[in-house]
C-alpha cells in the first residue's frame, strides 16, 4: 500500500509531497508520484503521531464511574469492587473504545498496563496503532500469587510472540514496589534480559510510596531497586514525582525512561511534580501519559500537552521553562526514541505514524506559531486523518465502525454492571 | 420567533421537550408544540451556555504571538509594542474571532475588559453572544492620560446606551491598582454608582501587586480600595490569587464577585491559586474565566473547569474539593446570578441561554456521570448548536459567514503586522 499526502505544508512554510510506501516515509520532495490513495492537504497542518506512554486503556469505560473521592475510598469501594468482575470481554471493547478515543485524538503509539492483556492484544491489532503492551503484575509479597502471575506474564509474552504483529511491542507489567515482592522483581528483571522485553512500571508517585519504603528498607524506591538490580534501559517509570537528586543520577546512570502523567497527578492529588528541570539537567529521557481515563478522564494527548507545560511552568515559576516545542517533542519524538523506534518525526525514513490536522480548525488561527498553537490551544478535534504504520486508521474524522465500537463498549460495561448489581 | 427543543433527555434521565418564545425558557414538558424551528434532541444533551468571565477578547488575534518568555519582557519586547498600533478594526476583527470560538466551544455569556470597545460592542451585537464590556481604564497615576480615560469610559457608556442592545451590558474597566489612580478609582466608583453599571477589574494577581501595596500604601489591595470606597456589589475582581482572610471577608461584606483565572495563572506562573476553600466559607460568589487568549491559549470553558477544578485540588491537595458539579455551577449558573440574570439554567423562565451537545461524541462515553465527563473529559468540540437569547448562534457546528470571520481576523493582524515591521 502506498499514500501520497499531496500540498503539505511543513513547519517552515516549505510545500512538499509526502510519499508514503508499506509503513514507511520514503520520500518528502516536490515530486507528484502516483499512490494507492492521495490525500489532498491543502490546508492541512501534518505532524507526527504523539504518543501516549503509560495508559491502563480499558478503564476508559470507568470513565465517570468515580470521581471526586478521597483516593483510598476510590479504591476500596469504587474501582477494585468493579475491576474484580472485569475479565476478557470487557478488557476487549474497553481497550476498543480507548483506542478509538486515541486515534481521534492523533495518537499513534501507547504504552498500555492492565489485565486480561490478551483480549487488548486482539483489540489493539484490529484497531491499527502501534503499542507497548504489558501485562500488569501484582503479588501482594504472597508467593503464590506471585506463580500465578508469572505463569500469566510468560503466556503473555508467548501471545505476543506467537502473534507477530510488528506494532505490538511486548512487555512486563509489575506494578510498583508496594504491591510486587523483591523476589518477583528480580524475577521479572532477569526475565525481561532473557526475552529481551521492556518494563512498565510506576514509581515515586506519592510521598506515602517513599515514605513507607524508607521505612521498610531504609532507602528510597529508586535506590532500593538500584540495588537489587532492577533498573535498566528498559524500564519505563511512570509518575517518578518524588525523585531526589541521588535517585534521578540512578535513573540516569541506568538509562531508565520516564512518563510524566501531570493530570492524573493533580486530579489525584499526589501534591508535587515531576521535577523536570532536575531530570533535563541529568539527561533522563521524560516522556508523556495521560495514565487511565478515571483519574485523567481522557486519552487526549493535545491536553496532556497543555496540562504538562502549565503544571512545570507553575510549579517551578518558571514561564521560560518548556517552551512548545520541547513539550511538543516529549509527547511524540521522545517516546519512539525511548522504545528505539525510527519514527515521532517527519523524516524520510521514518516509520509513516502521521496525524493530519485541519488548518483553518478555529484553536489554530491565526497561526503566529504553530508548535505554540498546537501544545497551548488545540485539543484533540484539530485531528482528522491518522495514519500508523503506513495505514489510514482515520480519514476526515471517521474511524471504520466507529458508532458500533461506542454502541459495543457502552453496552458491555452496562452488562457488567448490571450482572454485578 | 419560537424554538422547539424535542426529545431533550435531563440530567435525571426525564424526556421533555423545551419550548422557547422571544428569548425565554417558556415551557419544559412533555408536549410538542408546534415551533418556527423545530431541533431533534435525540442523542443530545442540553445544557445551559457557559459564562467566560474575564476576557480581552481581541487578544485571540495573539494567539501564540508570544509564549514562553518571561513576563516583564513578554510585555515590553511583544505584546505592549503590538498592542500600541492597535486600532478599532483590529477590535472589531479580533473579537468577531473571539466570539466564534466561544460559539463554538459552547460559552453564551462573556466579560470583556479591553480598548477600542465601541469596535467589541458592534462585533459582539453581531455576533449574537451575551456580555459585559468594559473599556480599559489606565491613567498610570498621570492627570491628563486620566482625562483622557475618562472621557473614553463616558462614551462607552453612552455607546452602549445608544446602541440599547439588551444582551449588552456596559460597564467600567479600571485595569488594577498599579495602573490606575486612587482619584480615578474614586471616581469610577461613583459613575458605576451614579450610571448603574458594573466594574471589570484585576486583583491580586502576583506577589509583587501585593508587596508594593503594602509598600506604598501599608496596606493589602484590598484593604485599600475597601478604605477608599471602591469595593461593592458591582465589582468583578478577576485573579484574586494573594488574599488573606482579612482581605476575603472585605469581599465578602461587599458582596464583591471573584473570577478565577486557572489556566492564565498557571501559565503566567503567578506562583500560586486562588483560594477557593477560603472563598467558599466566606460565601463569596466565584466565577470563572479563560483571561486572553495570549495567555490560555484558547476561550474554551470546557478546558478551564478542568484546569480550575485539578488546579484547586492539587494546590490543596484535596480531591474532594470541588466535585463536578460544584466546578459546573461556577462557570454557569454563578456568572448569571453575578449579574442578576435569570439564566444560566435550564428552567422554565429562565433566559434561553443553551447548549446543545453531542451525546455520542467519544469524549462523553461512557457516561456514568454526565457533570463529570463534561467538567473533566470533554473539550468545546462536543459542542452541536448554541442558542442565546432565543437565537440559534451556532447549529450542528456551523456558525454563519464562519470562514469569512476567520481568514477577516487573520487578515486584520497580518496587515497590522506588515505595516509595523
Amino acid at each position: 500500500m502506498s499514500i501520497l499526502l499531496k500540498n503539505v505544508t511543513l513547519e517552515k512554510g516549505r510545500e512538499v509531497n509526502i510519499y508514503i510506501e508499506d509503513n514507511l516515509i520514503l520520500e518528502i520532495s516536490k515530486e507528484v508520484k502516483d499512490a494507492d490513495k492521495i490525500l489532498d492537504c491543502n490546508n492541512k497542518i501534518v505532524i507526527p503521531g504523539l504518543a501516549n506512554m503509560h495508559t491502563h486503556a480499558a478503564m476508559i469505560l470507568l470513565r465517570g464511574y468515580a470521581d471526586d473521592m478521597l483516593l483510598q475510598e476510590w479504591l476500596e469501594k469504587k474501582i477494585w469492587p468493579i475491576e474484580a468482575k472485569f475479565n476478557e470481554e470487557i478488557v476487549y471493547y474497553g481497550t476498543k473504545l480507548a483506542c478509538l478515543e486515541m486515534i481521534k485524538t492523533g495518537t499513534t503509539l501507547f504504552s498500555d498496563m492492565y489485565l486480561y492483556m490478551k483480549a487488548a492484544l486482539k483489540a489493539v491489532k484490529e484497531m491499527g496503532l502501534r503499542a507497548m503492551l504489558a501485562e500488569a503484575y501484582f503479588d501482594f509479597f504472597d508467593e503464590e500469587v506471585a506463580e500465578q502471575y508469572k505463569k500469566k506474564s510468560l503466556e503473555f509474552l508467548n501471545e505476543v510472540k506467537r502473534e507477530g504483529c510488528e506494532r505490538i511491542i511486548a512487555a512486563l507489567g509489575p506494578h510498583a514496589i508496594y504491591t510486587v515482592s523483591k523476589d518477583s522483581l528480580e524475577w521479572i528483571s532477569e526475565l525481561a534480559n532473557e526475552k529481551d522485553v521492556r518494563i512498565h512500571f510506576h514509581l515515586s508517585e506519592t510521598e506515602k510510596e517513599n515514605k513507607d519504603c524508607i521505612k521498610k528498607y531504609g532507602k528510597s524506591p529508586t535506590k532500593y531497586l538500584a540495588e537489587i538490580n532492577f533498573l535498566s534501559n528498559r524500564v519505563f517509570a511512570a509518575h517518578a514525582v518524588y525523585l531526589s537528586e541521588r535517585d534521578v543520577r540512578l535513573l540516569s546512570n541506568h538509562n531508565v525512561k520516564v512518563v510524566s502523567c501531570p493530570t492524573s497527578n493533580m486530579k489525584l492529588c499526589v501534591g508535587s511534580a515531576l521535577n523536570y528541570p532536575l531530570l533535563k539537567k541529568h539527561k533522563v529521557l521524560v516522556t508523556l501519559g495521560t495514565d487511565s481515563a478515571s483519574s485523567n478522564n481522557n486519552l487526549d494527548m493535545f491536553e496532556e500537552m497543555k496540562f504538562f507545560s502549565l503544571l512545570q511552568k507553575f510549579y517551578h515559576a518558571n514561564p521560560v521553562l518548556l517552551p512548545a516545542k520541547e513539550t511538543f517533542e516529549i509527547a511524540s519524538t521522545n517516546a519512539y526514541k525511548a522504545l528505539g523506534l525510527n519514527g515521532g518525526k517527519i523524516e524520510e525514513g521514518a516509520l509513516a505514524d502521521i496525524v493530519v490536522l485541519n488548518a483553518k480548525n478555529h484553536y489554530l488561527l491565526p497561526t503566529h506559531n504553530l508548535i505554540s498553537n498546537l501544545v497551548y490551544s488545540a485539543n484533540g478535534s484539530v485531528v482528522e486523518t491518522v495514519i500508523c504504520d503506513g495505514k489510514i486508521l482515520m480519514e476526515c474524522g471517521k474511524v471504520k465502525d466507529e458508532d458500533k465500537i461506542k454502541q459495543d463498549g457502552i453496552n458491555a460495561i452496562k452488562k457488567l454492571i448490571q450482572e454485578n448489581g
